[in-house]
């Protein structure tokens, strides 16, 4: 493909945080953004040139948005397959790839494409009928997860099982179509931000050590506190994972560190991710202008970073802590313009550079 | 003055790269940016949440862009007295203070302004009239510059004077009110972009190394090739200036560097400049997020340094270099979404990280 020029329109599905980022590093290279949400007064259509707000399904309304941009990105990876399809059909190219799109959408799918290309995964098995469940709690065993196969994110949608008493009903409880998971007893969890061009090349952030609260990203750290074999394992499963997709743009992949070393891959997100925030402050060149190039078919930037790393999500309440963030020299904050505060609410995030 | 909460609006009058830079500095922050501007589709606009597009002087259109946001700041010094005082009639606060843009938009005024705080400029003279022009040449001798006193930028409305031929009807060539300047002999051109926050705090960018060409700034270098006392005598007059005017935001101040280390106030901006862009990729706290927590009462950021710097405008064609330059993995290519290339025009500016 050719470089897209700058002038070109880059339409974004989706109205949040991560389209936001991906806008405000779209304009800094000169290009246009078009935002299609179907939520009113989003927090990236405040900082497009365009935005369209009407339903993922309404394939008139995709159509028009595709007729103004020159190639379609996503900032969220559970876009209905429709979607895809509508723009598609409407002639714009979509990065990426949605079929990377549809495996992320799905637990089960997910984690049997990480197995077929030799990645491993927890143990898991498809759960539709509490008889399922009983069978694969008895093979699995304490302590499992039970979680929905699809639409779960940031910890909801998912139930612990301990014992045959907690597997009683969970089914019903879930009430969707799950997957029961042995639960990890992990040293960290890692994630690894991974860019492929649409020239194939491939470009490694350094790896990202997570901790989460309630199942919500609270703090990730750089370096991660883990062996050189770790990385070149975790940059492994990710170039796997971008070239059977043929991916173009910006892919994560969250594993656990277990106490022998190994990784365990835990999901992917086929787009920036929150534990790559940090990019914007601490790494030559963002996850979101990386994305943008990529998308683009510009060539990749340098993806090294410049200190070590320290990025606190701020959740909720810790919002209101602004004033205190702001005062503090060493805190880079970004906040993400979103009306109301909500309990779990990705609100902004600071990154402290401590070492250069 | 409180700090103005996230989720407030930022109101910046003009429409080009430096609002359009403001605006994602702003948003980064959480603020929403509504943009005031004669020029349609402008590249300000296209990053902003909203736009209100009407002349300057239409009193109407500016009480109801005062209504939606508010602080108001200006991209450009040449706003009308008229603009400024529709918008303090209409009750919201513009900031800087409109007496440094009215000192700013007057050579004459400015260099008076200059020498009344102690501040070194060339020798200057008033310009109304031929014999106004004759007297002052035949006082301040070739090489000299007759200039227009108002909406002179980036060299033009500049006329040489090295002779008395030169001077002859020199004054109506001009057709405005002028200045005569003595030309300076300088060995280097250096600016100070500095900033003062709302409660009297100082913050000082590190000084910066200029090269023109034609009149437009080509380059910018730092550290600036000069001692010690140069950068602490450019600060002390930008302090001068941003005191006199109770000055809250960045401010510029240009000078000729002599070849005996004394320096001459060429030029103030009361705005970010230029000189400046390299703080996006190079400075703790860039110059546009360091003029918005200015304007909206917030403390002031980190202004240090982290890398050498080399800053080259892209200039009309220049700009066509993007695709080399997007392949540069020491370029940090920022484009501003002009739609039409003209000669002098800025379309855009590449920051190199020399040494970190």
């Amino acid at each position: 493909m050719n470089a897209l020029p700058p002038g070109s329109t880059i339409g974004i599905l989706g109205g949040g945080q991560l389209g936001r980022m991906l806008a405000l590093a779209a304009a800094q290279l000169g290009f246009d953004v078009c935002i299609f949400t179907d939520e009113p007064d989003s927090p990236a259509s405040r900082v497009a040139a365009r935005t369209f707000v009407g339903s993922y399904l309404d394939v008139a309304a995709l159509g028009d948005f595709a007729r103004h941009v020159q190639v379609v990105t996503s900032e969220f990876e559970n876009v209905p397959a429709q979607t895809a399809d509508a723009l598609i059909a409407a002639g714009v190219r979509v990065c990426p790839n949605p079929r990377a799109l549809a495996v992320a959408q799905d637990r089960f799918d997910e984690k049997s494409f990480f197995n077929a290309h030799g990645i491993a995964t927890p143990r898991f098995a498809a759960i539709a009928s509490q008889a399922d469940l009983d069978a694969a709690f008895a093979d699995i065993g304490a302590p499992a997860i039970l979680k929905t196969r699809r639409l779960g994110y940031d910890g909801r949608g998912q139930i612990r099982i301990n014992s045959t008493e907690d597997a009683r009903g969970a089914c019903e409880r879930l009430g969707a179509p799950g997957i029961l998971e042995a639960f990890c007893a992990f040293e960290r969890e890692v994630s690894i931000i991974a860019a492929r061009g649409a020239d194939g090349a491939i470009a490694f952030y350094d790896l990202c050590e997570n901790e989460h609260t309630g199942g919500i990203l609270s703090r990730t750290i750089l370096p991660a506190r883990v062996g050189a074999a770790v990385v070149v394992h975790a940059q492994q499963a990710a170039r796997l994972v971008l070239r059977a997709f043929d991916y173009v743009g910006v892919l994560t992949v969250e594993f656990f560190v277990m106490r022998d070393g190994s990784l365990v891959a835990n999901e992917m997100a086929p787009r920036v991710h929150n534990s790559g925030h940090w990019t914007i402050d601490g790494a030559l060149t963002s996850q979101f202008e990386q994305h943008i190039r990529a998308i683009a078919g510009w060539p990749l930037g340098a993806a090294s970073r410049t200190a070590d790393i320290e990025m606190i999500n701020l959740i909720g309440e810790d919002a209101a802590q602004w004033s205190a963030l702001a005062a503090d020299p060493n805190a880079r904050l970004h906040l993400y313009g979103k009306r109301d505060t909500r309990a779990g609410r990705k609100m902004g995030h600071v990154t402290r550079l401590l070492r250069t």
